[in-house]
């Protein structure tokens, strides 16, 4: 059977059946209008014009979802949530998050309804187009007025909004007094049938309903349509079941296309909801309602074509011909919004005032903490020295953290079930967990997201964006797993958002957990993600600096990458401080035939290869740590050429475990894992051997490309890679 | 309240009411050992024993889950599957994944017990050992008897399982007759607590119920402890129940420890199962049973000490100072299955050898695709000459792969969710789809995955790992997605497996979706990935090559990476061949000033700001094209001096709007997107100029560093990064 056959070239609509079904309810419900109120029918009927016009203008965008939505917006931001258009930041306003961020129009066009100032006519217009400073982006932004995180990344919205609840419930628990709610707002999340397909979604779903944060709504578009067809060709899962198995409370709301009464009336349940559970409101929707193409795959992702939208506004009883049209009287129903909005600030700030009288200490912390202060003088917190042995950086990220974690109420602690392993653990830590549970309550500060990378790095994000720096998040798994997570490591990136992940079990040294725990090609993932620190601290020292570092970056996620095996202590004053730069010179020589750079846990391996090529080969070697490439990048000209002192006589060789790839620009060669292989499950001290990473490896290898360069010196010209795979030594020229 | 204080310092389980009951029910099941037939009694003794005894000999490992599913183990190897140990690749065997892959001991014992050859108890110590030609690393490996799927990384296995299911479904349709049922072997797979968290597997599990792979068994170790404690802290979902909703058949065991002929009955039925439902087998296990951490979270990644393993020992009435102990009865308990096995294999070579005289034609198509071939001269169905029109190469990908697909049943073509963006559809495709769903059937070749991309991928590694070769699945989304899916194209990658994505909207050119959707840092990433191809064509000519070269590549993944907009048509006779070679000389100048690298969508930009330097500037410009740098990587030292011919005095600029990083290997310079920011959602067109990506913007950068490196001498040692930020431009040099 052909499917396509069936369908003209431009409609991909599977499922044909399922559609007709959708247009025979369209057209029951469409008699449904009556029933409405005419103000709410004009109001609908001019939401959805001014969708398909603004998508028609640029022909192009997402109109049939946020068409489709319409009633569910006008149920929000006329009936449901609190808010303020003229106080967009207002702490106590309730957080709306776009999961289905393609149809961000939905979202744009409800700001300029409800009067948010910077989103004028004008603005609103922008979408699609090619001005520089739109506000109207193909997915909203976060550093746009109204918008409380970015999304389009399917999953990625209804996982920040788990984060945001989770946020709401632990300042809730940790600043609220009896009479003084002063942190009490709902957390609502529009999602569609892709959202619900996704991983990182239904991660974030488990946990919420595990949580039992009943602060959250997520409202289901449910027009069955995706981009290949009706959602019945690959997903015909009971939804509501798994929801409720997930311990969810699940509400049907049956005409979500007009019944406007009825989604306020399951909105506002689920806000009073005391199940303790989150809510999921399943919303019966048609996509492009009103358009020729309603109920179908074509209305989702392409404008309905001039006619189409001329035909739509005739029926709607509209004038074709008039573009962008708002009726007085939609103006007018809106028009008490932002006034509404201020009293609900004005009622706050009373509320905050009172409660500075009641509880003036409470008061100045919340003060603090919502100018994005923690603790004072939490440096001092940091040890001053550490033990002298070979310590895990992993363990060394535990004195370096644990201290004032256990000090300050600002970090949110959490693990993808390696509590044993991460070390992020300290004294006396209460579990975040939900009531009923033990141990552990609200006021928790360890979260045991479970093993959910993706997951918790999302909802991290959304802890993070709730009230920025307000709580810092933390998240924690081996290495290899911040992969499952990047997309989300890099929404936080995106976002600006202070997110600290402590990233163990980094290079070779985890061993026998073999290659596919190995993150040979991940760091250079990280590495080249904008905004986002990627820091391989190389001992205690190190380790504090990089903690320093990432506690003190208010606008970008942190990866501190640490190992699961001892390293030394290395000599070196301003080791703590040198993280900072990014890199620095431990060893200096002044005539210096070679620079090694050395990198976390093979910082120490650097250090006494130079040492040995220096007495065994009367070579004169320089070292440099080199911890962190983007802050490294950030320093000045000079002070980049003061460290890596480039010379044609002063070949530069760093020495890592993993693929070279990220170091060519710093480097003549690396003493590397190659490109052209995994690694190998063999006991950590091993697996370094197998491959070659021993003081007599190090320079053994350098002495070849020392060797080479003068026998061949086009190889000046190109990056050398000095591997050694399967026991037979490499030299790679490319 | 305290957890820790509760616990000693290595016991880190929370919950312990739950733990509690667990060993009250332990007790309860220990009386159950009385209903136990005396030999399935010792084997089990036998089998926890030795399990113990082979992590404490290195004194580590994962014990405690292969010790709860041993009578799992007992029931699969000895009673329902089918395989033969002395022809372990035979084809119609059942295929078994063990997606909780630290207990990979499970798997290795039984493969010892059960008379694989490779698994000498040598080898079986081997695990966690330093031996390089160890057979047990610390996770199933791919390349070893025995084993269908490397494991690990969590819910990669259940995926992988769900593609065996598919791949059987769908050569089961195409290949088995009447009475000749060649192709019908089922799909095993243990999981533990954890994959059921991981996001990969939710994907996984929902697209298997839509499917109805009755195929499938997914047994759940159910012991309720991971690495942070028991499952309770952090779920509670009612995983039976969510299951259903799913679409599968849902059968408990209640006391998994040792009730063999309850677990035999519940797999037996689940394979005869003609609900058309996938199986969840829910078994009641408890980890480490038998030591004195049984039902522990210690239990899980430790060795148990040799005091503890010593009492272990007595209690089962072994001699304490006795290691690896396996007694006569158990080795006889097994003594059949070699024999049992071959005769599988006689039956099956029996059946082969009929079916190829009653249909000889499909027989012989049978064993060509065995064998890996797929249609002959396939390349000849790549047309010949493409139109001379600009063409975006999403959709040269469809004019040079879809006539392939249409004439090729080795083809399983996917998508997750983007028909028809990704132009992987041909005329009169079958979708694959279930019994009683429409359009489609299991002889589909063409896989609606849903919006679950991390899914399909792993999915796709385990089409390709059924039969190598044999189905070649292809998977399909934009670029940027390929981030959610990248532990599973890692996996692919680590395991040689032939699957090929298809990555369309690269670059910045789609635009207006905004940063959330352009992959500037994503190239990165699967550049440094070992053992797999990203490829970037440049024209419908390239783009040939790059599918030539995909599909040739029997060991490894391949990423096309595509562009959403039209780009021209270059001139040149050999860059289909180029392709294959990684990069080519595409304009050769003898005394050149310069060379610029074309990549992907910008080649054309490359070659075009090389025309015009030369028309206005009077320079000299070599252009080279540079479609992937693991094929370059790979031709020899002369050929790679040849295409680059670095000089001093004729710098090597690349010309590509991703971060730079992995192109300081090959060039000087970059006219790159920097390092600092994201994209920018504007109009694809709109996004190059503002990016400064045209002609005349890469002229001038080109020309700024020229200048620079007259200026300052130092420069040539350094690369530089030519970016244009927020209209102001920049000069890097790093």
């Amino acid at each position: 059977m052909a499917p396509h056959a069936e369908t003209t070239p431009t409609h991909t609509s599977y499922g044909d059946n399922a559609v007709r079904k959708l247009l025979k309810e369209e057209r029951k419900e469409s008699q449904a209008v009556s029933n409405l109120s005419p103000e709410h029918d004009l109001v609908l009927r001019t939401f959805r014009l001014l969708i398909a016009d603004l998508c028609q203008q640029f022909n192009g965008g997402h109109p049939g979802g946020a068409i489709g939505m319409a009633a569910i917006g006008v149920a929000l931001w006329k009936y449901v949530m609190r808010y303020a258009p003229h106080t967009p930041d207002f702490f106590n306003r309730d957080r709306f998050v776009l999961s289905n961020g393609h149809t961000c129009l939905f979202q744009y066009t409800w700001l300029h309804l409800t009067g948010y100032k910077a989103m004028t006519m004008d603005q609103l217009k922008s979408y699609h187009s090619d001005r520089y400073d739109a506000l109207c982006p193909g997915h909203p932004e976060i550093e746009h007025e109204g918008i409380e995180v970015t999304t389009g990344p399917l999953g990625q919205g209804i996982a920040n909004a788990v984060g945001m609840a989770i946020a709401e419930k632990k300042l809730s628990a940790e600043f609220n007094q009896n009479d003084f709610p002063i942190v009490s707002n709902h957390i609502w999340c529009m999602i569609g049938d892709a959202c619900l397909q996704e991983g990182v979604a239904l991660e974030a779903i488990s946990l919420a309903g595990h949580l039992k944060l009943n602060n959250l709504t997520v409202i289901y578009d449910n027009n069955q349509v995706t981009c290949d067809g009706t959602v019945d060709i690959t997903n015909t899962e009971d939804v509501n079941a798994k929801m409720r198995a997930c311990g969810w409370e699940v509400v049907d709301v049956e005409d979500g296309c007009f019944d406007i009464e009825a989604i306020v009336k399951a909105l506002n349940a689920s806000k009073a909801d005391r199940s303790l559970k989150p809510t999921f409101i399943n919303v019966r929707t048609i996509i492009g309602l009103g358009s020729a193409v309603a109920g179908k795959a074509v209305a989702h992702g392409a404008a309905f074509g001039t006619s189409d939208v001329g035909k739509m506004k005739e029926e709607y009883g509209f004038d074709p011909e008039e573009h962008f049209v708002i009726p007085d009287q939609v103006r007018n129903f809106f028009a008490d919004i932002p006034a509404r909005g201020q009293k609900l600030v004005e009622d706050w700030e009373e509320l905050l005032s009172s409660y500075s009288k009641t509880h003036p200490d409470l008061a100045t912390r919340f003060k603090k903490r919502l100018a994005g202060e923690i603790v004072e003088d939490w440096q001092s917190l940091i040890p001053k020295t550490f033990p002298e042995k070979a310590t895990a950086s992993r363990a060394s990220s535990g004195l370096v953290f644990n201290p004032i974690a256990e000090a300050s109420s600002s970090f949110l602690v959490g693990t993808a079930d390696l509590t044993p392993s991460v070390n992020m653990k300290w004294k006396d830590m209460e579990i975040f967990q939900g009531p009923g549970r033990s141990p552990g309550s609200y006021n928790g500060r360890y979260l045991h997201y479970g093993i959910r990378e993706h997951g918790m790095v999302a909802i991290a994000n959304g802890i993070a964006a709730y009230s920025p720096n307000m709580l810092i998040p933390l998240t924690s798994s081996f290495f290899m797993f911040y992969l499952y997570a990047a997309p989300a490591v890099r929404m936080g990136a995106l976002q600006h958002l202070q997110v600290i992940h402590a990233a163990t079990h980094d290079s070779i040294g985890m061993g026998e957990d073999g290659p596919t725990h190995q993150p040979l090609e991940i760091a250079a993932l990280f590495r080249a993600m904008p905004n986002l620190l990627y820091i391989r601290p190389g001992d205690s020292e190190e380790t504090a600096g990089a903690w320093t570092v990432a506690i003190q970056a208010k606008k970008r996620p942190s990866i501190i990458s640490t190992s699961r095996h001892a390293i030394p202590q290395l000599t070196g004053s301003t080791k703590r401080e040198g993280v900072a730069r990014g890199a620095y010179v431990l060893v200096e020589r002044e005539e210096a035939d070679l620079t090694l750079v050395g990198v976390g846990a093979e910082l120490s391996l650097a250090v006494e290869a130079g040492k040995k090529l220096e007495e065994e080969k009367g070579l004169k070697v320089r070292v440099v740590s080199f911890p962190c490439q983007r802050l490294f990048d950030e320093q000045s000209l000079e002070y980049r050429r003061s460290v890596l002192r480039r010379d044609a006589k002063r070949p530069i060789v760093v020495v890592e475990p993993y693929v070279s790839t990220g170091w060519e620009k710093y480097a003549n060669a690396a003493v590397s894992m190659g490109q052209e292989r995994f690694g190998q499950s063999l006991p950590g001290k091993k697996a370094y051997e197998y491959f070659g990473f021993t003081v007599h490896g190090v320079m053994e290898k350098v002495g070849m490309y020392l060797d080479l360069l003068k026998q061949d010196p086009e190889v000046r010209e190109e990056f050398v890679q000095l591997s050694e795979v399967e026991g037979k030594r490499k030299v790679l020229a490319t």
